[in-house]
């Protein structure tokens, strides 16, 4: 079992992400990460799917994908050069002795405060998924009280990998 | 008519996305924009939904989700203080006479870029969504081949706004 990405663009209608969750459901692949998107079109949106399955189970996944009505075009980026990013906003329960180590650790990964309370501060960070576990982590024993994450996005760059997958 | 947002809690289950998107269609409600994100539960998923409305409309819109089956908290934000961010990745095309100037806009605006190509520059920025909007003006003039973005999301911050809306 590997991770693999998907990009799915879908007609921007009610009902197609129902059909496409139901597909996975239904069939019972595993669905790691699923962020939606809009595109430049107002019509289309973007899916970013991440399953978890072997070699042939993408293969039915994406032939079944390709089958529903309403999705224009699934982008397999296994083989694919792409960035990925995702946005999390992060309040964190504040004390007055726990304040400066707070603020140190949010300062040492590059993270962004956006807001100090009495008991609260709001934090924001963007990245790779790793990036986002890995503050979560480091926030979490000061105490995380609401965590908001888009999930992942993509973008394909120029070119094929290098030696593929 | 007015800008309102709405930040509603759901059990993360198939089908509750086309619910609520059902629901906004069959009353003619004017959906803004909708991200959906994922929150530290993973059995509750968050939905930021922007409404165009007057406020007597906003109330009918409440009433009706808060009788939705799956919906756990609508939270309405008008009065209430809160951070918003999105996230967006564009691909810009990219010609060698061009290549400064691109440069030195993204550096302008404090915006990322990912990757450098031949034909193919990847930008990335996170921002509210009128920095977002601005910035997609700014690359607009160069060509732009593809953009993927999450919509809103948004968290709440300590306290009630001065003044309400």
């Amino acid at each position: 079992m590997s991770k693999f990405t998907l990009s799915v663009l879908v007609e921007n209608k009610f009902g197609v992400l129902a059909r496409i969750a139901g597909l996975f459901s239904a069939r019972g692949f595993n669905i790691d990460s699923l962020a939606v998107s809009s595109t430049q079109d107002p019509s289309i949106s973007c899916m970013t799917i991440v399953v978890d399955a072997d070699k042939k189970t993408l293969e039915q996944i994406k032939k079944q994908l390709n089958k529903l009505i309403d999705i224009i075009k699934v982008i397999d980026l296994t083989d694919k050069r792409y960035v990925e990013k995702e946005l999390v906003l992060i309040n964190v329960n504040l004390e007055s002795k726990t304040k400066e180590k707070i603020i140190q650790a949010v300062d040492s990964v590059g993270a962004e405060i956006l807001d100090v309370g009495n008991e609260t501060v709001t934090i924001s960070e963007t990245g790779d998924t790793n990036k986002i576990n890995a503050l979560i982590e480091l926030l979490r024993p000061f105490g995380i009280k609401e965590v908001v994450r888009t999930g992942k996005i993509v973008i394909q760059t120029e070119g094929e990998k290098e030696g593929g997958r």
